[in-house]
C-alpha cells in the first residue's frame, strides 16, 4: 500500500454564510485533506501542528480513519491556529475575520521516519520555506509532491515560492492566485508560465466552475457538480487535494489520463464537502456516495459524437 | 435535409477591445447563426430587416453559405441597426456606446412560405413579441424551437417573454440572467423554475466558463475550450446557438444525448468565433479545423475511470 505523506494545518475554524454560523469547528488543510484521502487505500500521516486545546475526539476522528498523526505536534500550554470568516451570499468571496496563527508560527515540521519514502507528498498551504523543510526530509524522492499555495505567499514570500516550486511536481492554485504568479491573465499562458518555474502539472482551481489540469499543452476540464445549494464552501479546495492525491497515491501511476481521473476524484469529493458545514459531510461520506456521484459525472461530462 | 429558420438581427458593429477596434463591421445574431449553422448539411433561411445601406457583399457572404435570404426586408431609404461596444480588460464585460435600433424599430417578420415548414427554428435576440410572431407563422408544429434572449427583454416586455417561452423548447440564456428570469441564484434551481415557465431544456451559457444544458434533472456541462487569447467575444454566445441548432436541424434528433453533442458543438464554433474581430475567423472556418478541435474538445472533457 502506497503512503501519502500530508503536510499542512489542523485548525479551529468559525464559519457565517448565509445559511447560519458556526461555533468553534474543526477544521485546517490537512483535516480536509486527510478525510478526502481515506476515500482511497492508502496509508496516510499527518505532519502538523496543535496546541493542547485541540481535543482529543478530532485527532480520535482523523484515527478512525485511518490517519497516522504520530507528525502532529502538539505544543503544551499552546493554542491551535484558528480561522474565522465569513461567506458574501455568492458564496464565491469572503471575508477573513480573524487569523490567530498561535502554535503554527513556530512550525518546524519534523516527517515521521516511517513517512520519509512516501510515494506522495501532499503539502498543504503553508508557508513556502515550511514545506520546503518537509521536502528536503524526505529520503526517497517521491513519485509525486503536489503542492497547494495562496496569493498571501505570493505577497509576502515569493522567493521562498519560487524556490519549492522549483522541486515539486504539481501545483494547485485558483484562478485569480495563477494569474497572480505567472502575471498573464489567459490560463493557458498562465499555466505555461507556471510550468517553466517549475512543476509539469498545473491545477487552475475555478471553484464553482470547475478545475482545469493542465501539462505543456495537454488540458483536461473537469466541472463542479452543479448544486442546489451550496452550504459552506470551507476546505473545498482542500478537499480537491486530499482526492486528487489520495487518487494518485492509491494508483501510483501519474500518466496525463490517470491524472485526469484524479481530477475527477478531486471534484466529486469537493462536491460533497460544500453540502454542509465544515468537515460534517466528509465525516460519514460513504463509499457508496462517492461511486453513485461519479456516475453523475459522467453523465454530466461525458459524449459520443461519431466522426465522419 | 431539414431546414433551419433563423431570425435575427443583420446588423453593423463598431467593437473596441484591448486589442484594437474597428470601423462598422458586419454583425447582427443572425449573421453568426447562420454562418455557424452553416457548418451543418441543412437548409437555412434567415428572416431579418435591413435598410438599403447594408452592402451587398454582406449578403453576398451570405448566400455564398448557402443561407437563403428571401426572408429579409430590405427598407428603402432606411437604415440598418448599428450596435457599439467596448470590452473591458478582463473581455467577460463589456459597455455598449451606442444602440441605433433604426429599421428594427418597425420589424414585422415574415416567413416565406417555403421557411413556414421548417423542422428548427432559432429565434435569435430579439423582441419577444416579434419571435412569438414568427411562431404563429409556422404552418407547421416545427421538431424543436430555440429562443435567445437577454436580461433587457426582462426588464421591459417580460409578459411578451413569458408568453414566448411557454410555446418553446429550448432557451438559451446566460447565467445572470437564467437568475434574474427565475429568482434562484444556483443554477440547478434557477433552470428548474424555467422549465416550469415552459421549455424543456435550458441551456445556461457561462461565457469563458463553458455552457449548460439541464433537463428535468439531467444535466450536461460543455467547457469553453481555454484559449491563448480571447480576441473579440461578440458574438461567441449566438455562434454557440448557431451551432446547436444548426447540428440539432441535421441529425433530426432531439434525444437528451444527441442535444450534448449539440452542446459541444456550439462551444466548438464558438471557441473560432472569439479569436478574431466581429465574423472573421467564422467565415473561411474549414470542416477539418472543426474536426480537429472536436478532438481536442475530446481531450479536455473524456476520461476513464474504471469502476469497481
Amino acid at each position: 500500500m502506497s503512503k501519502l505523506l500530508i503536510v499542512g494545518t489542523l485548525a479551529f475554524d468559525k464559519i457565517e454564510t448565509p445559511f447560519g454560523k458556526t461555533d468553534k469547528i474543526l477544521g485546517g488543510a490537512a483535516t480536509y485533506i486527510g478525510l478526502s484521502a481515506s476515500h482511497f487505500d492508502v496509508e496516510s500521516g499527518i505532519v502538523s501542528i496543535i496546541g493542547d486545546d485541540f481535543p482529543n475526539e478530532y485527532l480520535q476522528l482523523l484515527h478512525n480513519k485511518n490517519i497516522d498523526t504520530s507528525g502532529v505536534e502538539i505544543v503544551k500550554g499552546g493554542k491551535t491556529f484558528f480561522w474565522s470568516g465569513k461567506y458574501h451570499n455568492d458564496m464565491n468571496t469572503r471575508d477573513t475575520l480573524i487569523t490567530e496563527l498561535n502554535t503554527l508560527e513556530d512550525f518546524n515540521p519534523v516527517v515521521p521516519a516511517s513517512f520519509k519514502d512516501a510515494e506522495v507528498v501532499m503539502l498543504g498551504n503553508l508557508h513556502p520555506a515550511v514545506q520546503n523543510s518537509v521536502i528536503d526530509q524526505m529520503s526517497v524522492k517521491p513519485k509525486m509532491i503536489i503542492l497547494d499555495t495562496m496569493n498571501f505567499w505570493m505577497d509576502v514570500a515569493l522567493d521562498d515560492l519560487k524556490k519549492v516550486i522549483k522541486k515539486i511536481d504539481v501545483i494547485t492554485i485558483n484562478d485569480e492566485e495563477a494569474r497572480q504568479l505567472s502575471g498573464e491573465y489567459s490560463l493557458v499562458n498562465a499555466a505555461k508560465k507556471i510550468h517553466e518555474m517549475g512543476p509539469k502539472y498545473v491545477v487552475i482551481k475555478k471553484g464553482e466552475h470547475g478545475a482545469l489540469l493542465v501539462n505543456e499543452g495537454k488540458m483536461f476540464y473537469a466541472p463542479a457538480l452543479p448544486l442546489a445549494s451550496v452550504f459552506d464552501p470551507t476546505g473545498a479546495g482542500d478537499t480537491f487535494a486530499g482526492g486528487f492525491a489520495g487518487y494518485i497515491a492509491k494508483t501510483e501511476d501519474i500518466s496525463f489520463n490517470n491524472m485526469k481521473n484524479a481530477v475527477i476524484y478531486g471534484s466529486n469529493l469537493a462536491s460533497f464537502c460544500v453540502e454542509k458545514f465544515g468537515t460534517e459531510r466528509m465525516q460519514n461520506l460513504t463509499k457508496d456516495e462517492v461511486l453513485q456521484r461519479l456516475h453523475q459525472f459522467k453523465e454530466l461530462t461525458q459524449f459520443e459524437i461519431e466522426l465522419e
